[in-house]
């Protein structure tokens, strides 16, 4: 694998900066993609030599064509392919034989067509390793880099877009086509721009760890509809963001497909694999957008300006109204406002008429000219306690909007903290907004996405760049021990391992299980409760009973050796009559835990991600209020906290209104040694312990119930 | 007040269709705000004539103008007052002279300065009044009137605005010159578009009156800071949906404000105001919006299609990506894809390309031109299903965008559905949209959008027009007794009522008062508890213990006469030592309750709402997760019912997994007494039943503990 990522990263190179293309199967319809696709490169001014390969034609647009693709003279950088799926494979081979290393396969029918296009694809993959080449599609619209000594438009994009320092990695190449036409219209630049299609060769990790190194490259951005291999997409972005600093920001779509599709189960319906998603996400570090939109008004914020140091901003504005909805934007996703200095209240003061408002949001008042909006910009540029800056402007008949706009890109230049714009209007200020896009001003038509913009920024810089995953060192775990009781609970071909040889399998792992032991006579449960200490709880075991408290299989609180017998018989009775087909191995005699708080752990999991740890309150409030919180194995310590602290649970174990708090440590702890069971067992295919019972701060929790479902094919 | 209603919408008549208008206080330098009104009359062809008054002019523009409004010798419908504060008072002495009764008064410097202002405000309103007159503003940016028969343009807005039948209000002056920028380059038209500024006079509810009866207007838009009179604000929305059925969209600013300030203590947070205001627009039928932006979306959806029948839409794109994205948007805001039929099926499978989804989203393919998106819009349309169509398109580069456009245009017309689209990308796609636009297809940059504003006008149609505000019937109330025990409550000046007056009152207004009695000493306890029953609970009765717990004094759950007696001692002891000086009035002996759930009923009351109701689970849930629901008093039966309904407390209370539904009745019941009561006793400033216990169903409530604060200067 190593070697394989080395090769296409190699290739990738040659991708973005060849000197000699070859077409492989242009023609010369116009309006065709076969055709465009040379007229795209030809437009750009490529840096470079362009070969046609066509069957059918000596030339096209005035360039010499050759039959095949081994005719060609020259050495032959990059192949762009395409022949429709039916013969793109023998070209394939044949660049191979040429030996091209790098391959861009434009045309579709394959996967997305189903099982006839998925054997098409494979052959390709096949062909590609034979020859060490490297592909960037089937079914994609292509590449473009900007890069002046390149100037590569190997697309059938309408036009070049600006250059820039985004990043962009599409895996729809429809959407490509709106995000040029959209990013063309705003100004926005792109460094790299990549239709990666239905990535049979070259992923979207191969693409991140490529702009990682990508000098041109600033922020990344990805539009992603299947995440085919979660883990190595979370180390890709850790990687990029720990050794580059580089923002990655995704949209995964399909949230609510996976919603739909939930499993029927109780404990299936919490793990919607979106999610599980989010929280993968959120471990990595990766930004996830819900929509191009929001995508690109964060983009814009990192991309063009500097990142702010706090969460605290000036809002300066012409009018009160949209004052109090920025203030309103801005407070609901957890900025502040800044309290100027004496020094600027005095400055705004002096500068600004009588009626306006000095304090934060300044408002210079609605027949303010350029001077007042830029006296208060450096003025709050200059107060320590400002660490952003927001301009606000709505066009009233004395507002000189172009003037404005123009000195705001002057104001702005060198400053190191950041300013963003809102011209409220559309068409008086289009003027205005257009000036500041072109000098890397940050836009945005709404104070909300204003405001979500700045907080990604301060966000990523203060929380998730600074991140480091680091798997914890945990003691006390008896490997062979639990392999061999694992193998013993998986003998008989179950599915379902009930609570006793679960809670076996999970003190091997260091786990807080409770004391207590099978009893297989009432005078043996007698002689346990003894020993581990009144009050006691009763549970049936039977390989038949996965619901024991619907069969009345539990007693609690029994508190002496008489209440143990009679409890003893009451079980008995009880599960004779509601299964009496059941066979019963025992009852199971453990301590009984009071003056606890009941949580749940679980590991589920999922198909893109792998194990996943599950945490949540206890009783019918996981269910009620969905106050669960996922995380993708393996964990480290500081994940485990965010898990705990991430829900409203926590609010409670940490101690409402002076009650002592639970004791937080043995539940990361917990979390933890789960995460290695599940990476240690892929058996595992759903493990729950519900309640566990946490205890007053130092101690600890003990495991109230718990069973697993296992894989017997693993 | 009915007298002055009646004068208002006479006079606001005059203000939208003055014959002639007198401008007080106009002049002749350009860019200034007296100078601009006189020249945006003229510019929009006023059907009408204009009487320039000025001091200092013989004539402005070319127009004879007046020394002072009672020189003019005709008759003046409406006079434009925009003469500087200190003077206006005397402009408008004039007008009543003149016989004036229509005025807008545009100048600021009022009550937005401060008190000075305030009190110049006061004198504008003692002169209306001795006239009769009505007045718009002041400080506002004035009215605009688009009807062809009256083109009036009574602002300083630089551009009228296109026709339309969007009624528009605005608190704030400076945003309307945004809002008209906006709208013109979507083209968005207005029936009337009206700055009403400090709503001396007429207000937002006057106006809402008045664009009720006016047959332009078809959707009502507000920007609103201040809501003085909430409850005639919620009574005029009801009687303009009641009578009219015309949409209220409001946008009401200053949401954190309000949570920044909320009070202290625990059940103050609960109560930010802001929660409240989302609580009455919802009752009120009013459609609350964040932004203009989702304003506006929402707006174009009412005004320009017809309301769609189901929540079942049919999506049809050129893309797979985006098509995606819409399903996510749709289905998470609560609608649902199409089924289509099998003879759309047959059609879709006939007319488009193999490759092509022919379900529910369709997708006609990249390379589509307007023959096959107008085969799959008019099968959508067709079939029974689908009760509306969303139209997504990408600038490939085969895609007649204009002719999609068009066509969209045509198919649309006298169609039942509605069909929203949404153009992605920006400038390619930029004539596409403006054809939408112009023709009144809702046209949205983000299927988000989209998906909201079809939501919107659905659960409008289905849920807010159709209700009725109907108050219930309410039995056994003992009014007099009421009242009488209140006076006692009262008479000894406390703020603070405890558990057992408050009790007793609650009594007299039939809500369901615990078993129980006050005892003096140990053995008159066990004489009630005797009479109520075992087992019983114990609490301490004293004015000067707030917080029995606290003091440990409550004693629960006693079984037997000796319990009684013990449970006694200790809370002497427990209250001695906890606070000796503490003066015990006795104990209060009420029947213990068992299996129940445990909800919070209150009362408080909002500065501009009045009377509001709360409802919640009990316990630490509702700190933890703020599951608490509002109402404004009166309750209807259908409010009070939403008011559990919307909470999640409400999963708990109807019987989670297969357990006995929760008493919810007896709930409704206790909250709508509780209203009445709020209602008949403005006093009551705050009244918490913490907790109610609800038992299961057909077995009603009982209260487990009350208190109340009173204000006794009501």
């Amino acid at each position: 694998m190593e070697e394989l990522y080395q090769i296409r990263q190699k290739n990738l190179e040659t991708i973005f900066h060849p000197k000699s293309i070859a077409i492989v199967g242009t023609n010369k319809v116009k309006g065709t993609v076969p055709h465009d696709i040379l007229d795209s490169i030809l437009k750009a001014d490529f840096n470079g030599i362009v070969f046609p390969v066509s069957p059918r034609e000596n030339s096209i647009k005035g360039i010499k064509a050759y039959k095949y693709v081994v005719d060609i003279p020259d050495e032959v950088d990059l192949a762009i392919l395409v022949f429709p799926s039916s013969v793109n494979h023998m070209a394939l081979e044949q660049c191979g034989q040429k030996g091209i290393k790098s391959v861009i396969i434009i045309s579709a029918g394959y996967k997305e067509v189903g099982e006839a296009g998925l054997q098409k694809e494979k052959q390709l993959i096949e062909i590609a390793r034979k020859y060490d080449m490297s592909f960037i599609g089937p079914n994609c619209l292509g590449v473009i880099n900007t890069a002046p000594g390149t100037n590569l438009n190997a697309s059938f994009a309408r036009e070049m877009p600006e250059k820039g320092n985004i990043g962009f990695l599409s895996q729809s190449g429809a959407l490509c086509t709106a995000v040029l036409d959209y990013a063309r219209a705003k100004h926005i630049g792109f460094s790299k721009f990549i239709s990666f299609g239905n990535k049979a060769d070259i992923s979207e990790i191969d693409l991140l760890y490529y702009l990682m190194n990508d000098e041109e490259t600033k922020v990344i951005l990805m539009y992603l509809e299947e995440v085919s291999d979660g883990k190595g997409l979370m180390k890709a972005a850790r990687d990029v963001i720990e050794q580059s600093g580089k923002p990655i920001l995704i949209i995964k779509s399909g949230r609510t497909d996976e919603g739909a599709s939930a499993a029927a189960s109780h404990t299936g319906s919490l793990t919607g694999k979106d999610e599980i998603c989010d929280a993968a996400f959120e471990q990595a570090g990766i930004i996830r957008c819900d929509h191009l939109e929001e995508m690109f008004n964060k983009a814009i914020a990192f991309a063009y300006q500097p990142a702010p140091a706090s969460e605290k901003v000036a809002i300066i504005t012409n009018a009160g109204g949209p004052g109090v909805l920025t203030t309103d934007a801005a407070i609901s996703r957890g900025l502040k406002l800044a309290k100027f200095s004496e020094e600027t209240t005095q400055i705004l003061k002096k500068a600004l008429p009588a009626t306006a408002n000095i304090n934060n949001p300044v408002d210079v008042i609605g027949d303010a000219r350029s001077d007042r909006y830029m006296t208060a910009i450096q003025a709050a540029f200059n107060d320590p306690d400002v660490a952003g800056v927001f301009v606000i402007l709505t066009p009233q008949s004395m507002t000189d909007i172009e003037t404005i706009a123009r000195d705001i890109t002057e104001i702005a230049e060198g400053q190191t903290k950041p300013i963003y714009a809102s011209f409220m209007g559309e068409k008086d200020v289009a003027i205005g907004i257009d000036l500041l896009q072109q000098h890397k001003i940050p836009h945005y038509i709404l104070p909300e996405s204003m405001c979500s913009a700045y907080q990604a920024v301060y966000h990523f810089n203060k929380t998730l760049k600074p991140k480091v995953h680091r798997l914890p060192e945990i003691d006390g775990i008896e490997g062979e021990k639990a392999r061999k009781l694992m193998d013993e609970a998986l003998s008989n071909g179950r599915s379902y391992i009930p609570e006793v040889e679960t809670i076996e399998i999970l003190q091997t792992y260091g786990l807080p299980v409770p004391r207590g032991k099978l009893a297989t006579t009432p005078e043996e449960a007698v002689t346990v409760a003894e020993e581990i200490g009144y009050p006691v709880v009763l549970k049936v075991v039977s390989d038949d009973i996965i619901h024991k408290s619907e069969v009345k299989g539990v007693e609690l609180n029994l508190g002496s050796a008489d209440e143990v017998k009679e409890g003893w018989e009451r079980i008995r009775k009880n599960v004779k009559s509601a299964m009496p087909e059941a066979s019963i191995t025992g009852l199971y005699v453990i301590r009984m835990i009071k003056g606890s708080e009941e949580i749940i752990l679980g590991i589920k999991r999922d198909p893109s991600f792998g194990p996943v740890l599950l945490f949540g309150l206890g009783g019918i409030f996981v269910e009620v209020f969905r106050d669960v919180s996922f995380g993708v194995a393996p964990l480290s310590r500081e994940e485990a906290i965010r898990m705990i602290e991430q829900t409203r649970a926590w609010e409670i174990l940490k101690g409402l209104r002076g009650r002592t708090p639970r004791d937080k440590d043995s539940i990361v702890d917990a979390l933890l040694r789960l995460s290695r069971l599940a990476e240690d067992f892929p058996e595992i295919e759903e493990l729950d312990i519900n309640p566990l019972f946490v205890l007053d701060q130092g101690n600890g929790s003990v495991i109230g119930d718990a069973r697993m479902i296992v894989n017997t094919n693993k």
